[in-house]
């Protein structure tokens, strides 16, 4: 219910999607079925098991993409936290396009974790670090240069604002970092 | 007067410099006086001065400068600016580590033309990009990899947010260039 | 009518065009029907379309164009131009090949703002920069290395000759640029 | 007394430094007395102060280095550190020249977070984050080509074991995001 | 016989394979038809054909692969040491995903010298380096980045442990190298 | 006497050189006092010397240097010409800062050879190849990026304008290659 | 006839390409008749034509070529070559796996000027210059890493040895700088 | 005795050194002493000493370095092979400016192993190898581009001819893998 708001953003990048024929990512596997129906809804059923997976308000994860075309990447990081059964919340959000819609979901979303994923100038991991007190992960997207630019730019961060990167179009890897951050504090205990 | 705030803020910056010696950049040529009296403050004849040569309120260019550590770029800026007369405004904001205040001042701020300098992951002519209609020039500085993180970060924007940049700490050329914007419409006229 | 001299210099890069089946690029939505018909003549109608389009004296933009496999970067700037109803002009001149027809165009045109895009040792904006006192615009094509060369070779200009370049195959934003600058003088003011 | 080992292993550590005078970095604020005491030693009151805020068993943070002459990059970190009182150990270990040292202390030491500062081919933060499961903070050094080889070595991980890598010398950031992990389940639930 | 713990080890990986569609390498000339037994088993015949080349007890060449994704380029050297009539043994073993695995096979093989063929962030090489005594031949694989990135990582290694790296996707050139190692010390005297 | 024209442009560079005490390249051997003499005049007999060196109406080799910066490399040239005893010019014209000088001047010199030094974005090669139908030979100048932007912007040229590179900052072997030139027809003959 | 044997040679290596179908350039132009005849023999008519056009003994220029698969490249130096009636020798020798060959064609050959073409460790220029007195221009292939590695391994030559590279897989405008150093010495007495 | 002409040989290139005092390289420990009298004779004393170190004919590992402002490099491997007792010989030898003379060496020179220490268009360790059967390992040396030119020069050989680099300026671990070859066969098999 909440999540509508969401899901018809989604939905918004998804006539995005059809204007774009190049993005062309297929939803093969089942545990995936969850986020196609947002792409291709219609069903009331799926958009409950989208529900069931993610969680609007506080979620342990905010998966956020800088644009419909590194979704790709995006989907390497969502198969690994719906296995650990992470809450995690997905937008499709342009740091540099949406900046006050950026704004808005910051100040209500209250993440443990940020994943950012973007390309070229990818401003969108440093910009949430300095708008949030959580652990910003970066995934530069090899859309230019091989995906050199958007490493250095997520990278390359002033001291103080602190962003850690995984490698290029690392999705999954960006998921199994949240999940250690996650599991931090009460792994050592035991 | 209405400068103070401004001046106040760059003062804060002084105090800054003063734990950082490795700044360590002088002030040599009489135009730059008016500048220099915001880094030395103390006397009400220079504050004068100063506003004289800028004008908060609607200046033609905004120049805003990453980090103290980048003034050195910036003063080449402001010196062609000054010997064209063009009313500026200089800042020192940081787009990483002081995003609320950019925001405060790009609302109130009304430049034609808006000179973004920064090292490193350089956000900050982007963002300005996003949150303005006015032309944006970036400025990579050569903070570490010769500079190549900087220009790489500022240049390669995402369609729809366009920002142009000069070269690596070329401070001089965009200044130049700005003076080319606000002269665009007239020159071609006559 | 006076375009004709224009319209001719594109036929003959369309001549070329034939001879390098590779560039291949496609004119499929309405909007760039204009154009179309530069390269597929035979129509007075459509002529006159580009005409209304196209403004040889004074316009207020030039789209300069190094090379016939660049094509595709300039549609992109094209588009946007045209959406904003603004008058251009489109010219195929290489730098180093035909030094003395872009010198005899810069002489005639006295374009607000220039859109100078080419790929690897790309020194026509630089050329432009060098003989008009208006912006110029620099868009690097990814012909070889990935757009590095190119981009270098247009951004790190020698102070006194100013050039910024938007991010690589940018012809969309390097237009949204131009409008900017367009728009520079009155946007502040309302 | 637990510590007497580690401590003697940065001693050992300390003659090595004798015979590279290259090194040379000086400790001069209050604050990192506590470290000084462990390169000159001779003082059981000071040695009590280090305990005080290192914790061999469990500690929150530990910071291995890869070489003493990347300490530089390291002090920047543990100034965070104690400022925020976090305890956190301090270890000169080198993954290719002493691998049985690093499979010991990660087979004792039980961190939340892993900080590991290394230069040219950067392999401590991969190994480390082969052998535990806590997230590791990599800090690439700009030992050779400005950094950019040991930034790659970092980042560029395989998909299922991740690392994080923060900018290149980023001892500050990366202390900055170890705060940010340890808050993390915390902060997002009040 | 003794082979059989190694070939399922590379059946194991041979399932992967079917998960990963992309890999796709060929397996064309005859030579290689013993290597092609152990991804498409069977055939008692074959497996013995196998053993003939290989010899898991003290080989001459060890061969490491640190992904089945990197096959292709191992075939280019297997193919010059069973050329040569040299004994070696092959494994797909990944230095981060797999250290145990890695630290046991090290321990048990005694080979005269190790080719180590890697990608993105190599440290395959790096590590044999560490814990053995012989010559470790690296090999980058192209995966990210041209190749770059796993060329630094494998050939930047800190003082005291040295590796040595041929060209990019270099297998021919490794399997010739460690031949020339092989006859080094006889073909002098001759 | 026809060189004084080419003489006084020099001493207008001396007066910049003046304002820049950067550049500071001393003149030291014998073998340059001729071109000394025209950095510090005063002295008919020296540009008696300098006359018997030179050749304004047809050198074999014309030395052009983008700026006074780049003298230090175009030193190294003169050095190998004056040895060789070949009549050679030397200007310091800027392609972008001077293109209506650089144009008059090439329209002038029937130069045989074109040895052009330049940094940052070296346009200077290109120009010259573009304009005249001699062999030009780039020598890109380590100013930024250590040189790399200068040389791809020389070597990178399209197809049908030919300029030929030496190494970064190599003077010497731009003159020995121009001498290779000039003894080109006769070597093979003999 | 004396070409027979240098025929022969290129046979040799057209039964390489028949192992390396990856090769595949396609010979469709009317000119280059007389090169596929190499590849394609069988015809005495053809092989005549072919004697027609090059000259072993003294030709104007030599064109060699490191490798079978670097002849797209040559294509493209042959065909201007050709067009301007210049007698020039084909071979492909690689400097590193034929080095008393090229010697021995070194020793043999007089070519005014030698074109050298060769990808990744391009030695094969700089060999050239260190035995012959004739200019030496370098053509870099994109083999690997775009042909970054090419161009530096051709251009960074020490000082001494002058090698002079044009732009990567530049087959065309090596061959028009080749034109223009064999008219050097005329053109300008004219 | 047979090594007088190798000496004699250094001295010529001291002679060198003291042209150029930028190279400025002290001898200082005990162990290089033997080297020391090389470049400082006059002792007939010392010059038995360096022949109890070395052995002009088949030494086990040659040690070849392309310039005396690369000696720097050298050093690090000679006092490698010195404390482990290695019989070695030391030459400096251009590969593109004494090619004669570097054939003459390796016919003469049976070494085991090859070190070729070399900066900018690195050719010497593939020339090396294309002459010899023994294996060459190869440390680029970081004269420009941070030695990045000299790293693909060396590593990046075609197929057929390996050579193996270890990192920049790795002197000392070309010799400890030069170390590691010679043990290669003695060493598995106990």
């Amino acid at each position: 219910m909440a999540r509508l708001g969401s899901i018809s953003s989604l939905l918004l990048h998804h006539a995005t999607i059809k204007k774009l024929p190049r993005v062309g990512y297929t939803l093969t596997t089942k545990k995936r079925a969850a986020f196609a129906c947002v792409l291709c809804p219609g069903s009331e059923r799926v958009l409950q098991s989208w529900d069931k997976y993610t969680a609007m308000n506080n979620p342990d994860v905010a998966v956020l993409v800088g644009s419909t075309s590194d979704m790709y990447v995006a989907e390497k990081a969502i198969e690994i936290l719906e296995d650990a059964g992470v809450a995690y919340d997905l937008e499709v959000i342009s740091a540099h396009r949406e900046p006050t819609r950026l704004d808005e979901y910051l100040r209500k979303a209250h993440a443990k974790v940020y994943i950012a994923i973007a390309g070229i100038s990818a401003a969108l991991p440093g910009i949430i670090a300095s708008k949030t007190t959580a652990p910003v992960i970066g995934v530069p997207v090899s859309t230019k240069l091989g995906g050199l630019d958007a490493l250095l730019s997520i990278v390359q961060m002033p001291a103080g604002v602190p962003v850690a990167s995984v490698g290029i179009d690392g999705g999954k890897n960006a998921a199994l970092f949240a999940l250690r951050i996650l599991r931090a504090n009460s792994s050592a205990k035991e």
